[in-house]
Protein backbone atom coordinates (compact mmCIF):
# COMPACT_ATOMS: atom_id res chain seq x y z
CA UNK A 1 0.00 0.00 0.00
CA UNK A 2 1.38 3.24 -1.03
CA UNK A 3 1.80 6.65 1.56
CA UNK A 4 -1.51 7.97 0.05
CA UNK A 5 -3.52 5.17 0.12
CA UNK A 6 -2.42 4.52 3.87
CA UNK A 7 -2.61 8.17 5.14
CA UNK A 8 -6.52 7.71 3.62
CA UNK A 9 -6.72 4.57 5.84
CA UNK A 10 -5.89 6.40 8.91
CA UNK A 11 -7.92 9.33 7.99
CA UNK A 12 -5.33 11.72 8.03
CA UNK A 13 -6.79 15.05 7.55
CA UNK A 14 -4.20 16.95 4.81
CA UNK A 15 -5.73 19.65 3.79
CA UNK A 16 -3.93 22.01 6.79
CA UNK A 17 -1.09 22.59 4.82
CA UNK A 18 -0.53 26.33 7.02
CA UNK A 19 0.25 29.07 4.57
CA UNK A 20 3.09 30.84 3.70
CA UNK A 21 3.96 33.44 7.14
CA UNK A 22 5.99 36.18 6.10
CA UNK A 23 9.25 36.03 4.12
CA UNK A 24 9.72 31.75 4.63
CA UNK A 25 7.72 29.27 2.98
CA UNK A 26 6.42 25.87 4.45
CA UNK A 27 9.13 23.74 2.36
CA UNK A 28 12.22 24.09 0.16
CA UNK A 29 13.43 21.42 -1.82
CA UNK A 30 17.08 20.90 -3.12
CA UNK A 31 18.12 18.78 -5.11
CA UNK A 32 16.44 15.21 -3.54
CA UNK A 33 16.26 16.97 -0.08
CA UNK A 34 12.97 18.79 1.12
CA UNK A 35 12.91 20.73 3.90
CA UNK A 36 9.74 21.31 6.01
CA UNK A 37 9.73 24.30 8.15
CA UNK A 38 8.87 23.71 11.64
CA UNK A 39 5.27 22.84 12.43
CA UNK A 40 3.09 23.72 15.56
CA UNK A 41 -0.01 21.18 16.23
CA UNK A 42 -1.84 23.88 14.60
CA UNK A 43 -5.60 22.68 13.76
CA UNK A 44 -7.78 24.96 11.74
CA UNK A 45 -5.37 27.48 12.24
CA UNK A 46 -5.46 27.81 15.90
CA UNK A 47 -3.09 25.90 18.30
CA UNK A 48 -6.23 24.12 20.78
CA UNK A 49 -5.64 24.57 24.97
CA UNK A 50 -4.84 21.19 25.63
CA UNK A 51 -1.64 21.59 23.20
CA UNK A 52 -0.66 24.65 24.69
CA UNK A 53 1.86 25.24 27.14
CA UNK A 54 4.51 22.97 29.34
CA UNK A 55 4.81 19.00 28.94
CA UNK A 56 4.80 18.25 32.35
CA UNK A 57 2.94 21.12 33.56
CA UNK A 58 -0.53 21.95 31.52
CA UNK A 59 0.01 19.15 28.98
CA UNK A 60 -0.23 15.87 30.01
CA UNK A 61 1.95 13.00 28.40
CA UNK A 62 -1.12 11.81 27.04
CA UNK A 63 -1.60 15.35 25.47
CA UNK A 64 1.88 15.79 24.40
CA UNK A 65 2.16 12.52 22.51
CA UNK A 66 -1.53 13.80 20.38
CA UNK A 67 0.14 17.04 19.78
CA UNK A 68 3.54 15.49 18.72
CA UNK A 69 1.03 13.30 16.28
CA UNK A 70 -0.58 16.50 14.78
CA UNK A 71 2.14 18.35 14.37
CA UNK A 72 3.38 15.46 12.30
CA UNK A 73 0.28 15.46 10.25
CA UNK A 74 1.21 19.01 9.43
CA UNK A 75 4.42 18.04 8.21
CA UNK A 76 3.08 15.42 6.17
CA UNK A 77 0.43 18.05 4.93
CA UNK A 78 3.25 20.52 3.56
CA UNK A 79 4.87 16.85 1.96
CA UNK A 80 2.17 16.68 -0.18
CA UNK A 81 1.49 20.68 -1.03
CA UNK A 82 5.32 20.45 -2.16
CA UNK A 83 5.20 17.32 -3.91
CA UNK A 84 1.62 16.45 -4.84
CA UNK A 85 1.73 13.11 -3.42
CA UNK A 86 2.94 11.09 -0.38
CA UNK A 87 4.10 8.74 -2.81
CA UNK A 88 7.02 10.64 -3.90
CA UNK A 89 8.80 10.43 -1.00
CA UNK A 90 11.61 7.87 -0.90
CA UNK A 91 12.66 8.18 3.09
CA UNK A 92 11.88 10.23 5.90
CA UNK A 93 15.51 11.22 6.75
CA UNK A 94 15.24 13.33 9.85
CA UNK A 95 12.89 14.98 12.11
CA UNK A 96 13.97 17.61 14.87
CA UNK A 97 11.71 17.97 17.41
CA UNK A 98 11.05 21.12 19.91
CA UNK A 99 9.14 20.45 23.20
CA UNK A 100 7.87 23.28 25.53
CA UNK A 101 8.91 21.26 28.69
CA UNK A 102 8.29 22.16 32.51
CA UNK A 103 10.96 22.83 34.66
CA UNK A 104 12.52 19.48 35.40
CA UNK A 105 10.70 17.34 33.14
CA UNK A 106 12.77 15.17 31.46
CA UNK A 107 9.90 12.40 29.89
CA UNK A 108 10.63 14.19 26.44
CA UNK A 109 10.96 10.78 24.20
CA UNK A 110 8.16 9.79 24.81
CA UNK A 111 6.05 12.89 23.65
CA UNK A 112 8.12 13.15 20.47
CA UNK A 113 6.83 9.45 19.44
CA UNK A 114 3.74 10.73 18.38
CA UNK A 115 5.32 12.21 15.84
CA UNK A 116 7.82 9.13 15.02
CA UNK A 117 5.15 6.87 15.07
CA UNK A 118 2.90 8.29 12.64
CA UNK A 119 5.92 8.17 9.82
CA UNK A 120 6.17 4.52 10.10
CA UNK A 121 2.35 3.98 10.03
CA UNK A 122 2.24 5.90 6.72
CA UNK A 123 5.79 4.99 5.52
CA UNK A 124 7.07 1.75 6.72
CA UNK A 125 10.43 1.22 6.79
CA UNK A 126 10.62 4.34 4.82
CA UNK A 127 9.54 6.18 7.65
CA UNK A 128 12.23 5.31 10.69
CA UNK A 129 14.39 8.63 10.22
CA UNK A 130 17.02 10.43 12.65
CA UNK A 131 15.97 12.37 15.51
CA UNK A 132 16.82 15.08 17.60
CA UNK A 133 14.64 15.37 20.45
CA UNK A 134 15.37 18.15 22.94
CA UNK A 135 13.12 20.61 25.65
CA UNK A 136 12.91 24.15 24.84
CA UNK A 137 12.17 27.34 26.44
CA UNK A 138 9.24 28.66 24.94
CA UNK A 139 7.36 28.48 21.75
CA UNK A 140 5.36 30.54 19.30
CA UNK A 141 1.85 30.49 20.21
CA UNK A 142 2.55 28.71 23.56
CA UNK A 143 2.50 25.56 21.60
CA UNK A 144 3.93 22.35 23.11
CA UNK A 145 5.89 20.99 20.40
CA UNK A 146 7.52 22.06 17.16
CA UNK A 147 8.49 19.57 14.69
CA UNK A 148 10.22 20.25 11.59
CA UNK A 149 12.01 17.70 8.97
CA UNK A 150 13.77 16.24 6.34
CA UNK A 151 12.97 14.23 3.72
CA UNK A 152 14.68 11.96 0.59
CA UNK A 153 12.33 12.44 -2.60
CA UNK A 154 12.06 11.27 -5.92
CA UNK A 155 14.17 13.00 -8.47
CA UNK B 1 20.15 43.06 -9.65
CA UNK B 2 22.48 40.47 -8.42
CA UNK B 3 22.71 39.89 -5.21
CA UNK B 4 26.03 41.76 -4.20
CA UNK B 5 24.72 44.81 -5.77
CA UNK B 6 21.75 44.17 -3.65
CA UNK B 7 24.00 43.85 -0.68
CA UNK B 8 25.89 46.87 -1.43
CA UNK B 9 22.55 49.20 -2.80
CA UNK B 10 21.19 48.07 1.24
CA UNK B 11 24.65 49.22 2.58
CA UNK B 12 25.07 45.76 4.41
CA UNK B 13 28.54 45.48 6.00
CA UNK B 14 29.70 41.78 5.23
CA UNK B 15 33.50 42.53 6.47
CA UNK B 16 32.66 41.52 9.55
CA UNK B 17 33.11 37.32 9.02
CA UNK B 18 33.91 36.24 12.80
CA UNK B 19 37.19 34.21 12.25
CA UNK B 20 37.38 30.14 13.37
CA UNK B 21 36.94 29.92 17.05
CA UNK B 22 38.62 26.71 18.61
CA UNK B 23 38.21 23.31 15.83
CA UNK B 24 35.31 24.74 14.38
CA UNK B 25 34.29 26.55 11.21
CA UNK B 26 32.07 29.60 10.30
CA UNK B 27 31.02 27.11 6.99
CA UNK B 28 31.35 24.16 5.36
CA UNK B 29 30.25 22.87 1.78
CA UNK B 30 29.14 19.40 0.64
CA UNK B 31 28.21 18.93 -2.79
CA UNK B 32 25.57 22.07 -3.35
CA UNK B 33 24.85 22.77 0.13
CA UNK B 34 26.72 25.44 2.28
CA UNK B 35 25.71 24.98 5.73
CA UNK B 36 26.79 27.71 7.62
CA UNK B 37 27.36 27.91 12.05
CA UNK B 38 25.51 29.71 13.84
CA UNK B 39 25.62 33.24 13.83
CA UNK B 40 25.59 35.50 16.99
CA UNK B 41 24.48 39.26 16.28
CA UNK B 42 28.47 40.54 16.65
CA UNK B 43 29.06 43.34 15.69
CA UNK B 44 32.94 44.43 15.85
CA UNK B 45 33.20 41.67 17.19
CA UNK B 46 31.42 41.87 20.06
CA UNK B 47 27.54 41.91 20.94
CA UNK B 48 25.96 45.09 21.93
CA UNK B 49 24.11 45.63 25.17
CA UNK B 50 20.74 46.04 23.54
CA UNK B 51 21.56 42.67 21.58
CA UNK B 52 21.66 40.89 25.20
CA UNK B 53 19.19 39.23 27.34
CA UNK B 54 16.30 37.62 27.27
CA UNK B 55 13.86 38.94 24.16
CA UNK B 56 10.68 40.22 26.02
CA UNK B 57 12.57 41.16 29.25
CA UNK B 58 16.17 42.88 28.66
CA UNK B 59 15.21 42.64 25.38
CA UNK B 60 12.11 44.68 23.30
CA UNK B 61 10.35 43.52 20.53
CA UNK B 62 12.38 46.16 17.61
CA UNK B 63 15.80 45.42 19.32
CA UNK B 64 14.94 40.98 18.84
CA UNK B 65 14.16 42.13 14.97
CA UNK B 66 17.37 44.08 14.53
CA UNK B 67 19.22 41.47 16.22
CA UNK B 68 17.74 38.61 14.33
CA UNK B 69 18.85 41.21 11.20
CA UNK B 70 22.18 41.48 11.98
CA UNK B 71 22.48 37.78 12.74
CA UNK B 72 22.11 37.23 9.14
CA UNK B 73 24.23 39.81 8.26
CA UNK B 74 26.42 38.17 9.74
CA UNK B 75 25.21 34.84 8.10
CA UNK B 76 25.73 36.64 4.67
CA UNK B 77 29.36 37.84 5.74
CA UNK B 78 30.27 33.80 6.21
CA UNK B 79 28.67 33.19 3.00
CA UNK B 80 30.52 35.75 0.93
CA UNK B 81 33.49 34.91 2.92
CA UNK B 82 32.85 31.07 1.57
CA UNK B 83 32.01 31.74 -1.93
CA UNK B 84 33.44 35.17 -2.96
CA UNK B 85 30.28 36.12 -4.22
CA UNK B 86 26.75 35.98 -3.12
CA UNK B 87 25.95 36.09 -6.47
CA UNK B 88 26.76 32.04 -6.51
CA UNK B 89 23.60 31.55 -3.85
CA UNK B 90 20.75 29.52 -5.95
CA UNK B 91 18.51 29.41 -2.76
CA UNK B 92 17.84 30.30 0.72
CA UNK B 93 17.13 26.79 2.37
CA UNK B 94 16.55 26.90 5.76
CA UNK B 95 17.32 29.46 8.81
CA UNK B 96 16.64 27.89 12.25
CA UNK B 97 16.51 30.79 14.66
CA UNK B 98 17.26 30.60 18.42
CA UNK B 99 15.83 32.98 20.64
CA UNK B 100 17.12 33.60 24.45
CA UNK B 101 12.84 34.13 25.49
CA UNK B 102 12.19 35.20 28.37
CA UNK B 103 9.40 32.94 30.50
CA UNK B 104 6.10 33.44 28.66
CA UNK B 105 7.31 35.39 25.78
CA UNK B 106 5.96 33.60 22.71
CA UNK B 107 6.33 36.38 20.24
CA UNK B 108 9.24 34.91 18.90
CA UNK B 109 8.15 34.80 15.03
CA UNK B 110 8.01 38.91 15.04
CA UNK B 111 11.74 38.85 16.06
CA UNK B 112 13.08 36.05 13.43
CA UNK B 113 11.18 37.55 10.77
CA UNK B 114 14.42 40.20 10.97
CA UNK B 115 16.68 37.33 9.55
CA UNK B 116 13.60 36.09 7.26
CA UNK B 117 12.98 39.42 5.43
CA UNK B 118 16.75 40.16 4.95
CA UNK B 119 17.09 37.19 2.95
CA UNK B 120 13.97 38.08 0.43
CA UNK B 121 15.43 41.96 0.51
CA UNK B 122 18.99 40.61 -1.07
CA UNK B 123 18.31 37.79 -3.24
CA UNK B 124 14.16 38.17 -4.09
CA UNK B 125 12.19 35.14 -4.07
CA UNK B 126 14.86 33.18 -4.11
CA UNK B 127 15.67 33.96 -0.49
CA UNK B 128 12.36 32.34 0.64
CA UNK B 129 13.34 29.75 3.13
CA UNK B 130 12.30 26.86 5.33
CA UNK B 131 12.21 28.25 8.86
CA UNK B 132 12.23 26.95 12.20
CA UNK B 133 12.05 29.52 15.26
CA UNK B 134 12.45 28.21 18.86
CA UNK B 135 12.74 30.32 22.39
CA UNK B 136 15.62 28.61 24.13
CA UNK B 137 17.50 28.55 27.57
CA UNK B 138 20.63 30.56 27.08
CA UNK B 139 22.95 31.59 24.56
CA UNK B 140 26.91 31.90 24.04
CA UNK B 141 27.51 35.68 25.07
CA UNK B 142 24.24 36.56 26.48
CA UNK B 143 23.05 37.26 23.39
CA UNK B 144 19.17 37.28 22.38
CA UNK B 145 19.63 35.13 19.31
CA UNK B 146 21.42 32.61 17.12
CA UNK B 147 20.65 31.95 13.03
CA UNK B 148 22.11 28.92 11.54
CA UNK B 149 21.53 28.75 7.71
CA UNK B 150 22.36 26.04 4.68
CA UNK B 151 22.17 27.48 1.17
CA UNK B 152 21.83 25.39 -1.91
CA UNK B 153 25.00 27.25 -4.41
CA UNK B 154 26.27 26.90 -7.85
CA UNK B 155 28.66 23.98 -8.53
CA UNK C 1 47.13 7.74 10.07
CA UNK C 2 43.40 6.92 9.08
CA UNK C 3 40.42 7.35 11.52
CA UNK C 4 39.66 4.08 12.50
CA UNK C 5 43.65 3.94 13.25
CA UNK C 6 43.53 7.46 15.20
CA UNK C 7 40.46 6.08 16.88
CA UNK C 8 41.99 3.20 17.91
CA UNK C 9 45.64 5.20 19.12
CA UNK C 10 42.89 7.61 21.08
CA UNK C 11 41.55 4.52 22.99
CA UNK C 12 37.85 5.42 21.82
CA UNK C 13 35.77 2.60 23.11
CA UNK C 14 33.07 2.58 19.99
CA UNK C 15 31.40 -0.56 20.71
CA UNK C 16 28.87 1.85 22.49
CA UNK C 17 26.20 2.20 20.00
CA UNK C 18 22.80 2.32 20.90
CA UNK C 19 20.28 0.49 19.86
CA UNK C 20 16.83 1.70 18.00
CA UNK C 21 14.58 3.20 20.25
CA UNK C 22 11.07 2.82 19.56
CA UNK C 23 10.59 3.97 15.65
CA UNK C 24 13.28 6.32 15.22
CA UNK C 25 16.94 4.94 14.25
CA UNK C 26 19.95 5.92 14.79
CA UNK C 27 21.42 7.08 11.43
CA UNK C 28 20.03 7.81 8.06
CA UNK C 29 21.94 8.09 5.11
CA UNK C 30 20.84 10.23 1.95
CA UNK C 31 23.39 10.15 -1.07
CA UNK C 32 26.70 11.24 0.42
CA UNK C 33 25.11 12.94 3.81
CA UNK C 34 24.74 10.47 7.01
CA UNK C 35 22.52 12.27 9.16
CA UNK C 36 23.07 10.89 13.25
CA UNK C 37 20.70 10.85 15.73
CA UNK C 38 21.57 13.23 18.86
CA UNK C 39 23.16 11.40 21.04
CA UNK C 40 23.61 11.75 25.01
CA UNK C 41 26.49 11.39 27.17
CA UNK C 42 25.50 7.37 27.20
CA UNK C 43 27.92 5.16 28.89
CA UNK C 44 27.12 1.43 29.34
CA UNK C 45 23.20 2.22 28.88
CA UNK C 46 23.02 4.82 31.26
CA UNK C 47 24.05 8.81 32.08
CA UNK C 48 26.37 9.21 34.78
CA UNK C 49 25.72 11.53 37.48
CA UNK C 50 28.23 13.49 37.35
CA UNK C 51 26.78 14.04 33.27
CA UNK C 52 23.23 14.74 34.76
CA UNK C 53 21.56 18.02 35.39
CA UNK C 54 22.48 21.63 34.44
CA UNK C 55 25.69 22.84 33.06
CA UNK C 56 26.92 25.77 35.84
CA UNK C 57 25.01 24.06 38.40
CA UNK C 58 25.36 19.97 39.31
CA UNK C 59 27.72 20.31 36.29
CA UNK C 60 30.48 21.76 36.29
CA UNK C 61 32.76 22.95 32.95
CA UNK C 62 34.87 19.90 33.08
CA UNK C 63 32.24 17.83 33.47
CA UNK C 64 30.62 19.38 30.67
CA UNK C 65 33.27 19.45 28.37
CA UNK C 66 33.79 15.55 29.04
CA UNK C 67 30.02 14.62 28.96
CA UNK C 68 30.20 17.03 25.49
CA UNK C 69 33.40 14.37 24.22
CA UNK C 70 31.54 11.56 25.37
CA UNK C 71 28.58 12.13 23.43
CA UNK C 72 31.11 12.41 20.26
CA UNK C 73 32.80 9.54 20.57
CA UNK C 74 28.84 8.03 20.95
CA UNK C 75 28.16 9.99 17.29
CA UNK C 76 31.53 8.17 15.93
CA UNK C 77 30.19 4.76 17.41
CA UNK C 78 26.87 5.49 15.39
CA UNK C 79 28.87 6.35 12.42
CA UNK C 80 31.17 3.43 12.20
CA UNK C 81 27.43 1.11 12.84
CA UNK C 82 26.34 2.52 9.79
CA UNK C 83 29.99 2.78 7.77
CA UNK C 84 31.35 0.01 8.77
CA UNK C 85 34.76 2.11 9.09
CA UNK C 86 35.35 5.92 9.99
CA UNK C 87 37.31 5.98 7.14
CA UNK C 88 34.30 6.42 4.85
CA UNK C 89 34.16 9.71 6.59
CA UNK C 90 35.24 12.40 3.87
CA UNK C 91 33.80 15.47 6.14
CA UNK C 92 31.96 16.02 9.28
CA UNK C 93 30.04 19.08 8.24
CA UNK C 94 27.66 19.92 10.95
CA UNK C 95 27.61 19.50 14.78
CA UNK C 96 24.77 20.44 16.62
CA UNK C 97 25.39 20.91 20.44
CA UNK C 98 22.17 21.56 22.96
CA UNK C 99 23.66 22.21 26.13
CA UNK C 100 21.15 22.01 29.64
CA UNK C 101 22.01 25.24 30.98
CA UNK C 102 21.67 26.88 34.68
CA UNK C 103 19.73 30.09 34.17
CA UNK C 104 22.41 32.29 32.99
CA UNK C 105 25.25 30.48 32.20
CA UNK C 106 26.30 30.96 29.35
CA UNK C 107 29.91 29.73 28.99
CA UNK C 108 28.09 27.18 26.50
CA UNK C 109 30.61 27.12 23.66
CA UNK C 110 33.77 25.48 25.50
CA UNK C 111 31.92 22.67 26.70
CA UNK C 112 30.61 21.93 23.08
CA UNK C 113 34.48 22.20 22.67
CA UNK C 114 34.59 18.82 24.34
CA UNK C 115 33.05 17.35 20.87
CA UNK C 116 34.47 19.46 18.53
CA UNK C 117 38.09 18.87 19.61
CA UNK C 118 37.48 14.90 19.37
CA UNK C 119 36.29 15.19 15.46
CA UNK C 120 39.60 17.11 14.98
CA UNK C 121 41.52 14.80 16.75
CA UNK C 122 40.08 11.86 14.60
CA UNK C 123 39.37 13.26 11.04
CA UNK C 124 41.98 16.00 11.08
CA UNK C 125 41.22 19.18 8.84
CA UNK C 126 38.31 17.05 7.85
CA UNK C 127 37.06 17.07 11.29
CA UNK C 128 36.62 20.84 10.98
CA UNK C 129 32.63 21.13 10.96
CA UNK C 130 30.16 24.27 10.87
CA UNK C 131 28.58 24.23 14.57
CA UNK C 132 25.39 25.51 15.93
CA UNK C 133 25.35 25.45 20.12
CA UNK C 134 22.38 26.33 22.35
CA UNK C 135 21.51 26.01 25.70
CA UNK C 136 18.31 23.96 26.18
CA UNK C 137 15.66 23.83 29.03
CA UNK C 138 15.48 20.07 29.28
CA UNK C 139 17.23 17.41 27.76
CA UNK C 140 15.94 13.33 28.09
CA UNK C 141 17.41 11.70 30.45
CA UNK C 142 18.04 14.80 32.16
CA UNK C 143 21.50 14.42 30.65
CA UNK C 144 23.83 18.02 30.50
CA UNK C 145 24.54 17.78 26.57
CA UNK C 146 23.07 15.98 23.50
CA UNK C 147 24.88 16.28 19.95
CA UNK C 148 23.66 15.67 16.57
CA UNK C 149 25.51 15.76 13.52
CA UNK C 150 25.88 15.49 9.42
CA UNK C 151 28.92 14.09 7.88
CA UNK C 152 29.96 13.49 4.06
CA UNK C 153 30.61 9.78 3.13
CA UNK C 154 32.52 8.30 0.50
CA UNK C 155 29.72 6.92 -2.10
Amino acid sequence: MGADAKALELGLDLSGAAAPLANYVPFVRSGNLLMISGQLPLSGGAVAPAHKGKLGREVSAEQGTAAARLSAVNVLAQVRAALGSLDQVRRVVRLGGFINAAPGFTALAPAMNGASDLMVEVFGDAGRHARTTVGVAELPMDAVIEVEAMFEVNG
